[in-house]
């Protein structure tokens, strides 16, 4: 069993370090909530004065933040940086959902330490945190990515290979990217149907088996009683929030122009997101962005 | 066995007739082109001077025509529609894809005289024809749809009733949009992935068992030699050609302009499949939308 | 002066033909409503039971009509159509804003009986019907532009000869589609402006005087306060109303379809006037969309 | 007379550092290339061995560079940011063209040690810059703004005060999507005329007397042979460079992206100017993504 330290417990970062301690690690857990940690240490973690004490003895670093800028500084602060405290030989694993240059311009300075460093985002949500399901897309090197599969397991089901350091954040962008216009086109589709008449659980059935058919109309149709236990059938509640989602797009956006790509669709969604979590939908699933198609009465 | 009248045998309605054929019905094509008549009836099919005289005593009269105007024109033009030749209580299955109105048109001129009706759009496109392994989105009655799905059996795999007269047009049109947005957002993820250094086989692989999976992404990859035995691994030749897409996704404009729906994703969909075929692009396989996104040297 | 029946008295027909009785001509004008046929007998007009009757004496005749369909009927329409009474010689002038495919086969019927005949569309709304500063689109041959251009210099201001019979409707389609651009771009920017602290008053002078100057900023400006005397400056109400720019996007995607143009930009403009529509603001003045890219408390 | 230190010294560097030499400022000028430096100095400016000595005595640093990082580096590097050179009392004039954010944070920086600051990025081009034309968006106070004018009104004819520290930025950034979408927007109804048969001049013509009338119409027409004297009638060299275009377009995305503010318009232009650039038309005039909307033979 491995010596684990875990930064940040918010809604995804709780089950995945209580998960670590139900496969049998050695968990200690750091977070500015005292009420976050004290729910992981309930359930075997221990827990130490700062993240700087967590990772003194730890074999992993896992790290799991709101944005580009706490990861760069939870590890690369002059001075109270973790880059200081975490031993050499140690590997550190960020799950958090930010730019690819972050993560590149940490692994670089961690790798100047001796230290290993893996960008490993998630997909799946807090139904997979706590299930223990979710998709973990790793950038770094064969040899780093061979060390971290197995405690990546210990909280997820699909572990994929990304690519080199950064390439984790990128695979993610691209899958977000390409998740929210399914969403939006399925959405269009539906009610495009619907507002010619068609009953939207038999028009599901016939795209879904024809070339129609994607994760968003399948698994997750964003018309209301077309399936049972997805958010749209419980007014649009749990799952993957509207700002999210647009968070996620801001960094597709960020990738796009970086590259001077052109993404006419996904800069499209991050708009009509934007658009809808402005009338007050921010904390929706983002399937509700099927409403932005409806026709008021 | 039944009698049946085949109109139109082009790439898609000769193929269609001949599996009819080989299913033992006694088959009457008719098609302006002597040398398609030719190949049908060397597989046992009869033919007449003219599609009035192949529909009189036949009990099934298909259709395969490349537009509206053409389908009116074919059973409602005055005088020499079919309308006046085919017996009362046989039954038109028109698998012409055209807009819904027109179908709603012909099938109440029919119905007056008698005549069934169901309009019955087709998914799967060539090789779907061949081999017998179409789907059909059907609409009708329920007694019109029972009718004619022993023989649409005949050609096809999946046969859905998606409701009323005008309904397998409308549900034609909703999942053919859906596709062509399908199709450009897994385009531009990929893109972006290729752009930010990404292998495409390995973003592909993480995509489709994540919640960016599609049927474009997971079967049809528009990235070349990603995937064998599709068009973008033979230079975008055969599959489903732009300039059709460019058609439906025309036929989807329409529906939207007169339901006053809003289809942001497959506007911009048609306007780039529009720009894709007038660079030249017209003939080759939809996939190759693909190649919009590309960054040349 | 000229004999001129006028077909179509609605918000824009009335005060139309009000203009030409002012002007010195004999109007005969018909209309299915009593209340409105009254309002332009008092000016002055004469009328009859019937369009027909209208129409019998006329050197000229003028119809203001919702659609194509409804243009078709009154001219085409077998034993009832307009064709049958006009006089050889007369010349027909149709400033219903409609798809140029109606106009051109119009305009062909009557060539064949010796009648000549321009599509006319107007710009400027139901306050430049009211002061006579139309502009017009005409669509004909030059001897038919130059014998109309005195008849509609008593309606507007602006007489443009766009080309041949159907180039007025497509001028039209242009321009309009154009302003729908200009509009949700300029609330776009004006928006994005705000939202980064910048005064609209201040934002708005300093695009107006830089390249990003344009009729809707400039003399139509949709931020409330912005200018006096704008349909944003009084309760979006006025104008030109989001329910009409529907529409005419509606003609422009045909346009674009029929011809097989991109028009990305067009084709978003429409989405997002019919989602605007949608949610209850097709009677606000087109300027409304402003309001799709606020943000809500 | 003022004295004036210059840092960057490009193409439109070049020429207002001139304009100010021939105004009769006392201007240092400095850049990494001796042929920039040499040029503006035949012109009458001095030069020395570095930017920190030629900004010592300077009451007015203007910078001319390239992106944020640059002007960053250039101001506030440790020990080499000019931060440590500058009087107290002077100000400094940035006029590159760069995100507020930085701008901002300039500011601030600069602030603390009593120097003034105003973001004061241009528009108008090389031309503007050559013939001291350009227009200037000034974020600062209205002291600063007041202690700027005179200095700029040397180098362009419209000054605007567009608000605090970081609203010049913001008023370019608004202003140039704007211009984009103009662009796009008129490309896209011209050619949808000329597809169906309109004379491009004649339709813009009647476009620029209507209320389609905006900057790239009437002014920077992007039809070749439409307008003498713009890019497109001659051979779309000259003018704003699509690359140049596809950087500002980066700068809204990421301020809209960081204002969450909803911008579909303006993202659809990045990604249509992305695309134009990627296929080889990077150094071509803006206006040259007309083309996009050709039809090839």
């Amino acid at each position: 069993m491995a010596k684990i330290a875990f930064i940040g417990l918010g809604n995804m970062g709780g089950p995945m370090a209580t998960n670590l301690v139900k496969a049998g690690h050695q968990v200690c857990v750091f977070d500015l909530s005292a009420q976050a940690v004290a729910q992981v240490v309930e359930q075997g973690a221990s827990t130490k004065n700062s993240a700087s004490e967590c990772v003194k003895e730890a074999e992993f670093v896992i790290s799991m933040l709101p944005a580009g800028k706490h990861v760069e500084a939870v590890y690369l602060a002059p001075d109270t940086g973790l880059i200081n405290d975490i031993t050499q030989g140690a590997t550190v694993i960020d799950s958090s959902t930010i730019d690819a240059a972050t993560s590149q311009k940490v692994a670089k300075a961690l790798a100047e330490k001796g230290i290993n460093f893996v960008d490993a985002p998630v997909s799946g949500g807090v139904g997979g945190a706590l299930a223990g399901t979710l998709s973990f897309m790793v950038g770094g090197s064969d040899a780093e990515f061979n060390r971290v599969k197995p405690i990546l397991e210990n909280m997820g089901k699909n572990i994929f290979h990304a690519g080199e350091h950064g390439a984790g954040q990128i695979a993610k962008v691209c899958n977000n990217m390409l998740l929210s216009v399914l969403m939006v086109g399925t959405s269009e589709a539906l009610q495009l149907g619907i507002a010619n008449g068609l009953d939207p659980k038999v028009l599901s059935n016939i795209m879904s088996k024809s070339s129609g058919s994607n994760w968003t109309l399948d698994v997750y149709n964003p018309c209301p009683n077309v399936m049972d236990n997805v958010p749209s059938s419980n007014n649009y509640q749990g799952g993957f929030m509207v700002d999210l989602m647009a968070k996620d797009l801001g960094l597709a956006m960020d990738t796009a122009v970086n590259s001077q790509s052109s993404t006419p669709m996904g800069a499209l969604a991050r708009s009509l997101f934007a658009m809808h979590a402005a009338k007050g939908n921010g904390s929706k699933d983002f399937s509700s962005i099927f409403n932005l198609f409806n026709k008021e009465n």
